[in-house]
């Protein structure tokens, strides 16, 4: 480090900061990016300051939109009766590679989590209900992680909407498909046991 | 992806085009990102841009310099008669952590390798001769990789600079320190018996 001149230093400690990203791995992009064309450099700035400047969260469902709304709450022929409620973005895409589902979304922005301050005040639970409000939809589908935080989303937003008279379900627990019997840890075991059908 | 409005798309696209970034990584950094206040992202978009703008070839050894001389030739408390010769900042970065060198160097930014249509008038050894030209250098140690690019550079450099009366060496090569004899490569192996030395 000490041999870089000081703008190689800042870059590295400035690459250094994104996640998985080791000083090892921030010098050698450093050092890539130092080789590029001052064109393509501009790109990559210009990407990372636009993304920040355009994305703002859909007036509807709280996803990534670079309008009001997103591009699923833009397409006319989804069905708004069922509503599918995710953490996080991400999680959207997910869904969607699925083409399995064609309701709407709502993305809570986070879980419920005590030990990192994050209440319901924090998550988009505000907007979900505003929009439950109208009674157009259904059925609420939890999809939030299946881990301690999404677990105690689930069960909080359950005892909310439930008195609403709207269906709400939760993603199944079972085995993954194409897994292996033997790998799977014993808390999925056992809900795929709890949760065997009939064939 | 699909799912994503352009801006982030595009995003993904940029991070996933630097070495050893792939589509899945490319899409955490690009959330990370986004989550990030506009003063973190205008420091990182700052230090990309300041680093290509302000780096350039110091004016003796071709390493990297924020003014006309970079900070090792800058100090004076040097030897002014043996030049270390590698093919990467980063080399020199690397011999610099051994403290073990208090020559000056020369940065050649690549090694001969037809393969890659890289001659040596791709590399920086009109600069080395020119520096050479002057008498005060009696050493030139070259500390290229050792592969078949850089061997043949350290050949190629050699034949040129020894008939100019100095003396040339190359670094060592036998067992790493600390390295277990059982897992040495048989060239590594066979170099160190070649080189052996009397105890």
């Amino acid at each position: 480090m000490l041999s870089f001149p000081p703008p190689i230093q800042k870059l590295i400690a400035e690459l250094a900061r994104l996640p998985g990203i080791g000083p090892k791995t921030a010098q050698r992009l450093a050092f890539f990016l130092l080789a590029q064309e001052k064109a393509a450099l501009l790109e990559l700035t210009g990407a990372i300051l636009a993304a920040k400047d355009k994305i703002r969260y859909c007036s509807t469902c709280c996803n990534l939109a670079e309008d009001t709304a997103c591009p699923i709450c833009r397409e006319t022929q989804r069905r708004h009766d069922v509503v599918c409620v995710v953490q996080d973005p991400r999680d959207v895409a997910a869904i969607e590679r699925t083409h399995d589902f064609r309701g709407l979304y709502h993305v809570l922005h986070g879980a419920i989590s005590p030990m990192d301050g994050v209440g319901p005040e924090q998550l988009k639970i505000r907007e979900l209900l505003s929009r439950l409000n109208n009674g157009s939809v259904r059925e609420m589908i939890i999809a939030t992680n299946p881990n301690i935080e999404g677990e105690a989303t689930a069960l909080y937003l359950a005892r909310l909407i439930k008195p609403l008279g709207i269906k709400v379900t939760r993603l199944a627990h079972g085995l993954p498909v194409g897994g292996d019997l033997e790998y799977a840890d014993e808390l999925t075991l056992a809900r795929a046991l709890e949760n065997r059908r009939e064939m």
